[in-house]
């Protein structure tokens, strides 16, 4: 296994060579999907997707562009979050929000083309290799990514403004807004390794506590980062009276329950016949994280 | 071979419990999504993927959840078109548009959500055969779906508003946006059943033709429909200042294009090993359809 920054490097320079080998894509929507994908960011899911399959005994290389896929989709998940319609976002990551630059026809085509293209870009990549590891990682990701993951946990999250926090739907809204690619990347990265079910319900349970705590401590820093520090404004989801955790169990409260999913993380990986370092170093670093 | 409301009927029939089958879905996202796929319309590209499937020795039973995700992405496709960012319309098949509806919030999440729902059912129903057909369709769909093909065509059409007429352009636009998803159909259908490459390459060569025939009587249509048998507002093209073929054309020009494409797509069955009146009778009746 290799370190965060060297799974992180890796994913960034592949991004947009992965984006030209599907072929000649219009200059207008090829710039606005490479600015999304350039913006930086911390790469948590490719990278957790690489370390996993090579804790498990896969190559980085021959997941790569399944990692890509993955940041594809949480890129394209941020360029649709920030339009007017949604967040009404118009900073992120320091620099001026997709929509700001292109326009927002062109922001809604380059969301829709870094969606269609992780799935097209997994495809191809597994219709190359002659087992079907390929095709059980694009399941889990898409799954992981869609209506009953991620997309359920947009929707949830815009349908609950204005609510009454409320327990069950703040943890429904975490789990699949956030949790769901993070189990994405760790499963799919295992599947790409040919690993065990019982190994993969292990990294499953990690990454569903890690998400918590992941998110948990995203809620944290909107009441309590800068603008600075977060590259995007604080304070949004008060003033846009979103259902958070930060809602329902104020900050110390919050604080706290970060800290005991960080360690129910931890946890969840005992049973695994590797050496689980890297993700168990991962799962202390969320807890005080500053942006 | 079955009718063409064979095929039709079996897919508007599959689409709802295709889209359950994913599990649990948050009920105004899932509202949302179906009430676009319930909107009616010719089921073409469906329609074209199983009776293609079955010319070619397979099963229109077994190649059903293909058949239906290219319908999730065209429904997409045309949720994302119609909003206030894109061509906004009001107006789609007789009823209010899906952001009309339901916002635009929940419109563009459930455009995202049938994307992913597409490439989801394709890989959940490839996983379960024991070839690689099933991961073949998926590709072949995904990659004319995408940002070298119909999304391509959408960024081209929308960046092409108010420019001279250009035949290179127009040409792009009508490939690109209309024939690639017929491509799809044609070829996922016969990959399915597993053809041969020059066999596929006749429905390709076929379907590009049927795509520009297609899309020039659509642009008549909208010179010369009403709303009445439109579904929608004619007009649209010209108030928007679209590159039209008609702008490049003229009326008789365009007519005179169309009969040409769907004769040439009749041909181009000619080398085909199988009786494909199905498919010369389909590029006939193009020819001064009225709606």
């Amino acid at each position: 296994m290799r370190t965060y920054d060297a799974y992180r490097k890796m994913t960034e320079e592949a991004l947009l060579p992965m984006l030209a080998s599907l072929g000649h894509i219009p200059s207008r929507l090829q710039e606005a999907m490479a600015y999304s994908l350039q913006a930086g960011g911390k790469r948590i899911r490719p990278v957790l997707l690489l370390a996993a399959n090579e804790m498990a005994g896969g190559s980085a290389e021959d997941a790569l562009p399944y990692a890509c896929a993955l940041e594809m989709i949480h890129t394209y998940s941020l360029i649709h979050d920030d339009l007017p319609a949604m967040d009404n976002d118009d900073l992120r990551r320091g620099r001026p929000t997709n929509h700001k630059v292109y326009g927002e026809d062109i922001a809604i085509l380059a969301g829709d083309g870094l969606l269609n293209a992780a799935a097209e870009l997994m495809a191809s990549a597994a219709v190359k290799t002659d087992n079907l590891r390929g095709l059980h990682a694009l399941e889990i990701i898409m799954r992981h990514a869609g209506v009953t993951g991620m997309i359920a946990g947009q929707a949830a999250d815009v349908t609950s403004e204005g609510l009454e926090p409320d327990a069950e739907r703040v943890r429904y809204i975490h789990e699949h807004k956030t949790a769901d690619l993070l189990e994405a990347a760790l499963e799919a990265g295992l599947a790409l390794a040919g690993a065990q079910e019982a190994e993969i319900a292990a990294v499953r349970e990690y990454a569903l506590h890690l998400g918590l705590a992941f998110q948990m401590t995203d809620d944290l820093l909107d009441v309590k980062g800068t603008a600075e520090t977060l590259g995007k404004h604080p304070g949004k989801d008060l003033e846009q009276d979103k259902m958070t955790w930060i809602a329902l169990r104020g900050v110390e409260g919050t604080e706290e329950d970060a800290r005991r999913e960080a360690e129910k993380a931890q946890e969840a990986l005992e049973t695994l016949p590797w050496d689980a370092g890297f993700f168990a170093a991962f799962a202390r670093s969320l807890v005080g994280r500053t942006k």
